[in-house]
């Protein structure tokens, strides 16, 4: 009968400690979300396979996971999926809500998405994206708030970042002067592997993908570009002189960086003309943000969108949003041991007792401190004392209150702080006093 | 190209408002299960298919959820299947994870389950459930501390509730005190609907059930108990005076209620003998609650199962839990009109503008005031004002602080109250005041 039990590959449990740090992160995102107006929505895990398909490429339609009833014979094609990301489950809630919503339309979205990847160190098959949005203005004030909340949620967090930002439109006009117009993708998806793979790799990728000799030598001044975000800019200016699309691009990092300058952003921002981001939908400005002081990759990322929800029968809603990695978060805030310390324990005190009336006693006690707002617990049963202070050591209780006849007869409890050591004899006043403070 | 956009039957979008509800109901839950010292886990949405067949009898095994990797041929039998409950993921956990935990285990768990019932309203295919367990001690606090939890959560949440209580010990005993000690099972399914159908059509079934006349006859006075809780329980003393197991069951139920005036609970509790509840894991204490004021049926229930991890290899661990149904504590909240009014909007202020100038300049006014902690929105694009007045409108944000050329020039905004109508000249310190009062 008994069965070994696991989980699925790819997947976790999250104890008591890890949900307590998990929802620190969740809760800070949020908070700051929240500040900015922008408002929670939730879709369901599964949708309609019909949504999900060709929505994330050849390969993204094989790491789908698809849903049957049990019901449902095997040979029936399932009909239903689960959610690969927040995206595309947001374009279709805005086409499907559309008379509903107050366009802009500020949502953000904090839930699990499932990808049958294979596990590896770092890579799960189910993990939480937390998601920002904001869908129906071309403004800019849309990048310049998401680029508020990427400061605000670092800084809240305790994690020095720098935040990497370019724009699809520079790179169309590169794509352009280069004499490859069609080849913008390609040369996206080639460029943004320099970090990772470096330029020769990156040049031989772009040969592979049908760039001229000439298209590639053209590419590596621009790909060299350096000094100050301004001088960037401005050579960009002369460089993309030619392409309509590409000075767009230029116009529009220069508004964004006045839009930066005008509200005193402190973070650090460095426009990475080699930042493209594997995703196809992106039109405008693109994001991704990096821990300074790990060497983890990027811990979020997005950018401007055009169409999105013209898929769904929505054309011409621009939109930007930007997506925060809460298990990269997790990492860095671990490595950098920057998680609060108050996190371990939520229980700021365990009643102890030596016996059955003690436990009716310290019952009354425990409910004035709950009613006090302080977490309280009691070890249900009266057994040994050993066992009731291990409980409270393991789950780093600040505070015991022993209760035996003694106590009881004096209307009092005998105090211990569980760090010093220390003890004394308190009434329920004292009590109340020394843990509100 | 365009798709129509829908969702699965049975399952549902949560927009912002509806978001903020739902936050509302679980934060009120999250507030009383941390007070008490339980704390939260979670678990993968997917569990492999042998953790979940057999655990939810015949009828559950047909509503399992099952998942296929989507390089998985389809005549391949699925290995994972979606939660179903979060009682039977807690068990495997508390089996897998033993060696970490420090017993008693007191854990919460609040995450969506998934059914393939046929959709009906009110019954969803997907839907939270929020569970709160303590489990390695057979102390009868537990079943204490779970009373005093749903009387601070309704008054919380201010709904008027009963609590339903029995004890399948009980229910053995009058299956063996009335010559059918191997029906128990048959006899609590029955009579767990004496409410719904009536006691006619209850006897009909218990004699369908293989029950002799003789042994409904014999049931009928029990049913029918009546009087002081008191009352009921020295009546069964007497009634059950053949039963060890009847006798223990009234026993435990005495010092429930012994607890509960020890402890000043102040929720209406009756002791309900025709409260069976459908699952058979139970073995000890089982509750139910229903609000006073609404027609919905149960909206909490639960009990005491002696042997949930046996089936998991780990035999003799006794636990007690509770789940609260968010849905329908939602409908109920509703039809009674109890959602707190703030929280239509969590937006303060939103800033209207008349130009780009005025845009610029308001960026800095908006800094402010969330740095100040007020949250605030400023509307992308100097569009039309009243375009703008209406987006605040929608939203239920109830100032707008608008901004022209005259304003900017007194270095004020025009604040307007959006319930009033009043407007006023504000320089940006009266305007911090003005919210945070």
């Amino acid at each position: 009968m008994a069965q070994k039990p696991s989980i699925p590959k790819g997947t976790r449990d999250f104890g008591q400690v890890e949900m307590a740090r998990r929802n620190y992160i969740f809760d800070t995102i949020k908070g700051v979300f929240s500040l900015y107006g922008f408002q929670q929505i939730e879709t369901p895990a599964m949708e309609n396979i019909g949504t999900l398909m060709g929505k994330y490429g050849e390969e993204g339609d094989k790491l789908l996971f698809r849903i049957q009833n049990s019901g449902e014979k095997a040979a029936l094609a399932p009909e239903k999926g689960l959610r690969y990301d927040l995206t595309v489950p947001f374009a279709r809630y805005v086409v499907q809500h559309r008379e509903e919503i107050s366009f802009p339309f500020k949502r953000f979205q904090i839930q699990p998405v499932w990808r049958a990847d294979r596990p590896q160190k770092g890579r799960y098959r189910e993990f939480y994206q937390c998601d920002v949005d904001v869908i129906g203005s071309d403004s800019l004030i849309g990048e310049l708030e998401l680029i508020q909340i990427v400061e605000e949620v670092y800084r809240r967090l305790g994690i020095n970042v720098c935040l990497h930002i370019n724009n699809r439109k520079i790179l169309a006009g590169i794509a352009e002067v280069i004499g490859a117009p069609d080849k913008m993708i390609d040369i996206t998806v080639a460029i943004d592997k320099l970090d990772k793979i470096g330029v020769n790799a990156v040049n031989d990728e772009l040969r592979e993908r049908g760039l001229s000799d000439e298209a590639v030598a053209a590419l590596q001044p621009i790909l060299n570009l350096s000094g100050s975000t301004a001088e960037k800019l401005a050579a960009l200016r002369t460089i993309l002189a030619s392409s309509e699309i590409g000075l767009k691009g230029v116009e529009e990092m220069e508004e964004v960086f006045g839009l930066i300058e005008t509200t005193g952003v402190k973070l650090n921002i460095e426009l990475d003309l080699c930042l493209a981001r594997g995703l196809n939908y992106y039109t405008g400005a693109i994001f991704e943000v990096k821990a300074l002081d790990a060497q983890i990759g990027s811990i979020t990322g997005g950018g401007r969108y055009d169409n999105l929800t013209g898929i769904f029968g929505l054309p011409g809603v621009s939109g930007v949003g930007i997506s925060f990695g809460a298990d990269r978060i997790y990492d860095v805030l671990t490595e950098l041991d920057l998680f609060p310390k108050e996190l371990q324990s939520e229980t700021q005190i365990l009643f102890a007792t030596f016996g059955n009336d003690e436990l009716r006693y310290a019952l009354r006690w425990v409910k004035a401190l709950r009613e006090a707002g302080i977490t309280t617990e009691i070890f249900p049963e009266p057994t040994k004392m050993k066992k009731q202070m291990g409980y409270a050591d393991s789950k780093h209780i600040p505070f015991v209150a022993i209760v035996g006849g003694d106590e009881m007869a004096q209307n009092k409890v005998m105090l211990k702080n569980m760090a010093s050591g220390e003890q004394r004899l308190v009434s329920l006043e004292e009590l109340l006093k020394a843990l509100k403070s």
